[in-house]
């Protein structure tokens, strides 16, 4: 019999939950074990594991945050680290290895995958930021945790007269701003990939105050090149109008996951068992169009997100 | 300058205020005129009509229903109502309809079209039951509010031991009860596709009983060969246990729509009004894969929807 | 050390949990011993028990449904039933026993306080009809949930011009209809308390159409004399409006309890424990204006709840 | 016929169009005229005014934020600026102004009503500072929101064994720190009532780690004397756990509102226009246990709100 061991990695990801009830429960149908390894690549090295049972991964796919925990290992980037996570998988009999992450856990997946570990990666993040796939699982739902916010932000900023600017994650790839911002009405996105533009976001702001709308909403995201605080002063001191400002932060990360996230979730946990199943090599799991799709794990790290400019240029339509 | 007709007609569905926004501004930013036609055909043929600026889809973006009303017209479907329609347009000098609708409201727009107008299909229901598109504008909102439902009467079920019936919308399209189905951890779904087989039913309750899972969550779609009140007593019987049901009726309209729906509404409303401007013929517009699409509207409503068989045997795997 | 049992009884209500949380917690901080009795009486006759430690309710208080799971025992209202109940309280050396749960299983513990069991209950029912207290535990998140809800059906309703009737639970006490229908905004309610009158709601139904308010959310208690179905018939024949209706039922039993819930059950629930450790006799604990009180349990369970008239023609004025 | 002026003042809360709704229709029902005065005390200087009908404030009872807008108004405190709003008051015929709003509107009321006007204070503040009134409008949505949000913290907490600061809003009062952290489970809590004190902060998370609970939820008030990311060092400092906030702002503001709040604004408005109708003296209206009260509006800007010391030691016995 054949035995996974299974992992999440990586800040949390709404939906992690319902991939790690995919693997286990898929697992289960194939006659394969599944043994849980707590806090990421930390458990590894620490050999910190647990059975997980096809009840133990009941009423859980509703839930937010990793009921395996993760971390962020700065032990696994040695040498030392890496051998000693191989070793416990060694003593544990442990055929192939599920990651549950972003981009930094696929890097230690491939790592691993290069010594000779058969590693599967699952793309949990909400950053939605490998290239390789069109979203990670985590995305939908902190896009729609944004919209919940950006919907109660809108009727003080409606209330008060007041432009809003709305700071949200993503460090590197703006999609949240992106997608949110679209979504959500927003009047102006700055987002990482796109030089900031001090100059047009006044403009913007001082066209609807000619048009009698007084309120106005800007989505940033983390990555941007100036501060939240700086943009505040540099719109109010540009536009006279009172500017004020929320960092959404870690609310972002949890909550119950979105039905897009749970099936995406579902989707590619359950392949990536399949894929041990049927004695594939390393590979990450995706989304392509509407296919569940994989490719190698060491191509999928080397895939830089690509920002979608269309989108950028519908915003500015749409928020005339 | 050209004008564009616009009217929202069938059952609504959360995400027709993004496409109207959509439409309006995209219009506007293409020096186009919008009118909007209020209930449907209803309003057209009685001539209802308001004009849309910009201005007057702000805000809408995150409302569920639909500023322009709608309504099923049955005077539509006869020859008086369609030319007094024509009519209409004409005399408002309109050069192009917009239909936000499902698969009725589509078959009213190709009457329209062989009859000289030119009209573009915005797939808008909540079912996800027309062929040519992966999904329609309120598809993934409807399912969010299946999920939410979902988990609370888990709540109640798991707190009783009890089996519990979810009936959802969905009178050819099993979608709803597919994607709630299997994202909410249902333990079985019944859908129309599918002929009803109250044994396996049974047998599953019966299964989670000798694993001490003694509460069920089963989701049938409406247009399923049993009434809901009839599988109750079927189940009940032939399991001994205690077995409730909700009807979620029409709940599953309403609502903010999602981030995905009101991209979804964004896109394809956008692109309507880019084919009228480059002088397109007659189109349905739909998302393929990751792409926005749209083929002959005469061609869409001769696709019908297909189940998507994997997902059905994905729920059985993860509900073990 | 003292020993407390607690249980869960009748039909589930949002807060249990919460309920559950205070108690353990508050006999921990006085060095008392909590024993949790599985569903309700049953679990008390079976001998079905855990031990509940501080660690066993961490992370429950935001949680719907109830961890001691709950039922409705037929056999505890024979004397073998509550004979076989106090011998299981005596050999588990239960000194006191803590009951979460609504009218009927009050009576139940009455039956038990007059057999020498010293007894306090925790008014848990969405119902909110026990007279003795202002509010009970689920309420408020019942009455939340309803808002949700016709908030959804409210989109509907207004886009299609249709008139909604949406059936919410109480038997014998509107109260959830009375709050939902004036915070809701609905046009007309109908609860047990007040004779139906079928004419009164046609008339308002007609005095919105002529207004060009085509669109009213009707609110109607289960307990009403007259069915959900036969009510929309008689409403639809006396106006010519479309009438439709949905049955909210076990939807109002689950979900997060509100703050309001989680704090009266963190009140009484810790009241009772400090009740027990005075050596008070048997009392039922609730919330009479802002203060937590108590009276005797079998004082409580006579008290007959009042309708709030004056809502009643709130409702009424407001809905103008 | 009377005249009433309406109006909303100081930072937004959910409730103010549930208010607004209670004042418009009970005039209404009263034979009394409604006029909506924009932006508080600043539209009544500038005579910016609309006229309000029972169908104009439909709909809006569920929506946060206030159709009248608000603002901060430093011209009303001035001789000229109140001279002025009494001048428009009279040009108007305006018999009596309800000022929904919190304590610095309550103050601005006073003013008036010392100079002769006939003013009405219904109490609508997220914070819960008016220390004549057990509750103000707006508070409840407020202790929600911050559930919801701490909800998704603790997901990312738990996963990640961290210890997180949530920071809400309270300058002076820290009843949403005290509410929300009775009912949302939280460790520790800080507000501006109580000295600050770190090392008890520090203990409490050890203590927790101790018993490997490694994550931990800090609610702390704005207006605590420390600011929050010197906190976070402190706490990081002192216990070696990894520490991050999270500084909801505005969030709290926004939303639609509970029902508790709705209701309270529903009869703290009706009771408003009742005063008038019965030619009272200027009041503020509140609740006190369960009944609607008022007092004169001078007294009750002079009550401080008292913190609730049974609450803080109530968090401190149930996080145990």
């Amino acid at each position: 019999m054949k035995r996974i061991g299974l992992l999440t990695s990586g800040g949390d990801a709404p939906g992690m939950n319902a991939a790690i009830r995919a693997v286990v429960r898929t697992a289960y149908t194939k006659g394969i074990e599944t043994v849980g390894i707590l806090r990421g690549y930390e458990g590894l090295i620490e050999d910190d594991m647990i059975t997980l049972t096809r009840e133990s991964v009941g009423d859980i796919i509703q839930n937010g945050g990793t009921i395996l925990k993760t971390a962020r290992s700065e032990r696994f980037k040695s040498y030392f680290g890496q051998d000693k996570a191989i070793e416990n998988l060694n003593k544990h009999n442990i055929d192939a290895l599920v990651v549950c992450g972003g981009d930094g856990s696929f890097r230690g997946a491939c790592d691993l995958s290069k010594k000779g570990v058969l590693v599967m990666g699952v793309p949990c993040t909400i950053d939605n930021d490998q290239g390789y796939t069109d979203y990670t699982i985590g995305f939908d739902t902190a896009v729609n945790t944004v919209l919940d916010a950006v919907s109660k932000i809108r009727d003080t900023a409606s209330s008060h007269d007041r432009t809003t600017i709305v700071e949200v994650m993503g460090r590197e790839c703006g999609d949240i701003a992106l997608y949110a911002g679209l979504t959500g009405g927003a009047d102006y996105i700055l987002i990482p990939e796109v030089p900031v533009d001090t100059g047009a976001v006044i403009e913007k702001v001082k066209e609807g105050v000619k048009r009698n709308k007084n309120h106005c909403i800007i989505i940033k995201a983390e990555g941007v090149d100036i501060s939240t605080a700086d943009l505040c002063d540099v719109v109010a001191d540009g536009t006279g109008q009172e500017v004020r400002s929320v960092v959404l932060a870690y609310l972002q990360r949890g909550g119950s996951p979105s039905a897009k996230d749970r099936m995406l979730a579902s989707l590619t946990g359950s392949r990536a068992v399949e894929l041990i199943d049927q004695d594939s090599s390393s590979r990450a799991i995706g989304i392509t169009g509407n296919e569940i799709a994989d490719i190698s794990i060491e191509e999928a790290v080397s895939i830089k997100r690509q920002v979608n400019l269309e989108l950028l240029s519908l915003i500015d339509n749409l928020s005339k």
